[in-house]
């Protein structure tokens, strides 16, 4: 972006498309419910232009008295104030007005997938969390260690919360289940959680949990919610049946309960719909997995943000669009801390001037929630959001926080127009209709 | 919400919901079409929290001038101004822009049920308006007398504006109209107006008006829309007949038209899609009839804002949610006369005190339209909004009135989204998906 900013910028990439993509229009009839990614479907056009998509998970705050400041008016942030300048700010309400979101719905939001059209379910999430590759015929399921007395009612539903030296080792044995048909994977996840995945044709994802959420009666039977599921049902039952068997020796985790059983939802990919090469750079599993789904490319391993700046430059020439996520401003927000969450925040300034070195044509600086400190959780304030490009309408902010972006160009905006209005600052959007 | 705004305050309810509600999860199906209805069934949980929403009819004005004020930053609001300062400020749009509403759209998007999709016919508010109780299998019609000549044709389509004292006893002589197979209720309105209500199994509501809109003709006979209200214009047949025999000596009104007619629209109640108990607090039919309609408690009678406030400090153990209307920041307004808006707002503040003395934990002032003094009727212009509440992000405004409205932190929203914000601020929504 720094090479353009005189009036004589080239406007090469900006006015000529290397090639409008063409798709075929849809039919009238879909025209009546027309999406955004129908649109974006349809107007895509290929550029040299590069799109960074910083992310600070639950950047938004609140201040602790009226009058006061949020942690982002807090922070020092010196290099997103002077990127404020070159850009356009606003406020985006991840799902709807009130809605407080996790992290999947704020995350799919961001990447321009309707939160309340594209659900996650539990057993997804789980998986996606601890990095296992889920397919399109993949159930997956949260399992909890839990211990069964005498008469095979639940006495402890999480098995006396035991460690992961005792349960790593149980998911290792039922991960040598074999069901005639499909493929079982059992991975641990942390303590009493861990994921159960089958893989197979003409596995349904809709199936109730047998955690009864009681203790003192048995387990629940997997009972389907739709025919496509009936077979689910009878895999879960061998498998419960082996794994009865498998832990009956092994008190306190002597069986396990299945719990938000699901299948990834049928989603369109990012390039598909965008018609841009997405990458992630993420340092927690759960982020990766969450691009995976949408169809990004996942880059690392970091550990930390300078790592994951290293993979940026790394990867720079082969993509051109780039989700980088920072996950500590949200964990300071969740312990509570003001002042951690603003220390934090401060880190995510720190990296701004290696993206602005690689001359992204758009840099967008976002949460996918907020966090506020005050209420040690998520939340439904809408989320500080800033667009820098050369084709910006600056609107004059001179800082980045909930008060400028109150003020911005952008309003307050359903989180799911955010990649439209990242295409059209990067030139990736043809004009709709003559 | 006075005791919790030190940094320490007790968070037990907020992140500790008495119980999570547990609503089964919609299907795959209904989840591609999620409303904010919902969204609220899913997420709701309960918890001690109190909500009042304080609605001053027809709130939103005009300048008479360029540079002018309108009547709410003319009006002395120390208390709405003191309030604001604790507090997120709006505009809401009452259904789209530019569309002013009736009262009945208006509150019904205040109460968070969308008026495009939930739609009062003008028998059903007019039945309402006289505090009649409706029922699901009533069909409601807005009546007018008329003068029919000797040949049968309307010479006077509002029977010369007949008086309280003529009309009054016609409908009681009306409402002896007995027809086999339903029940028949005539009241009257004012003046000219009345109310005929027919009660009983298979009446649909799709029926013309037999009100020709002009004189030298005679009137319509009534026409059912579709194939389930064909019983309905059969009843409304023969009661037009036995009326034209009851009415024959009663000139100038002699006969009556039928129009508006309707049903009451099946409405989910505010309970099952909220989680709260709620409680209205009305002087006029309207408001009450409204606030039944979605399933509220009446609670009164009142005739001034003092009883409002007496019936609000005896109720409010029973309930967690409280509607209050006011309604002459309206009516004066209507009048054309802004200085008695100014006084009549001003009269709203003056209650303030009242309702923060019960620490509810959340406060939402605003009204159901504007109505401009400077117009004499209701307008589209969007409505000041304020939401108090220790979770607001404050947005550092020092008074209440359009001007700090506009650029409050809530911006402009459609108003069916006050209601999931109401609920989100007490702490009422669980966070949607993982």
């Amino acid at each position: 972006m720094n090479g353009h900013n005189s009036p004589t910028m080239p406007l090469d990439h900006w006015t000529h498309g290397i090639s409008p993509v063409g798709l075929p229009l849809p039919t009238n009839d879909s025209l009546l419910t027309m999406s955004v990614h129908d649109l974006t479907r349809k107007l895509q056009r290929k550029n040299h232009s590069k799109i960074v998509l910083l992310v600070a998970d639950g950047l938004g705050g609140l201040p602790l008295e009226p009058g006061g400041k949020t942690e982002l008016e807090t922070a020092k942030t010196p290099n997103l104030d002077a990127l404020a300048a070159r850009g356009t700010l606003g406020l985006s309400i991840p799902v709807l007005p009130g809605i407080t979101p996790g992290s999947g719905p704020g995350h799919l939001g961001l990447f321009g997938y309707d939160p309340l059209e594209y659900q996650i379910g539990r057993g997804v999430l789980e998986a996606l969390g601890i990095d296992f590759d889920l397919g399109p015929n993949d159930v997956a399921i949260r399992g909890n260690f839990c211990t069964l007395d005498d008469a095979g009612n639940i006495s402890d539903r999480r098995a006396g919360r035991i460690g992961n030296d005792i349960a790593a080792p149980l998911c290792e044995k039922l991960d040598q289940i074999k069901i005639p048909g499909v493929e079982v994977f059992v991975r641990h996840v942390k303590e009493y959680r861990l994921v159960v995945v089958f893989r197979g044709e003409g596995l349904g994802g809709e199936v109730d949990d047998t955690d009864p959420q009681a203790t003192g009666v048995p387990p629940l039977d997997p009972v389907a919610r739709d025919d496509a599921s009936s077979k689910t049902v009878e895999i879960a039952k061998q498998f419960l049946a082996q794994a009865r068997e498998v832990l009956k020796d092994d008190q306190p985790a002597n069986f396990l309960t299945l719990r938000g059983i699901a299948k990834r939802p049928p989603i369109p990919t990012f390039e598909e719909v965008y018609g841009t090469r997405p990458a992630a750079i993420a340092v927690y599993p759960m982020y990766r997995g969450l691009a995976r789904l949408v169809g990004m490319d996942i880059i690392g391993p970091s550990t930390t943000l300078d790592d994951q700046m290293d993979w940026l430059r790394k990867s720079w020439n082969d993509y051109d669009f780039f989700f980088i996520h920072f996950k500590y401003t949200d964990s300071t927000g969740e312990d509570g801390n003001f002042d951690a969450k603003v220390k934090r925040t401060e880190e995510v300034d720190g990296c701004i001037p290696s993206i602005l070195a690689l001359d992204p044509t758009v840099v967008i600086v976002t949460g996918d929630h907020s966090t506020p400190s005050k209420m040690k959780s998520h939340s439904w304030h809408p989320v500080p959001t800033m667009i820098a490009a050369d084709m910006c309408r600056y609107d004059g902010s001179t800082a980045f926080g909930e008060k400028e972006c109150r003020a911005g160009g952008l309003g307050q905006f359903e989180a799911k127009y955010l990649m439209p209005m990242a295409l059209a600052h990067a030139g990736r959007l043809e004009k709709f209709g003559a």
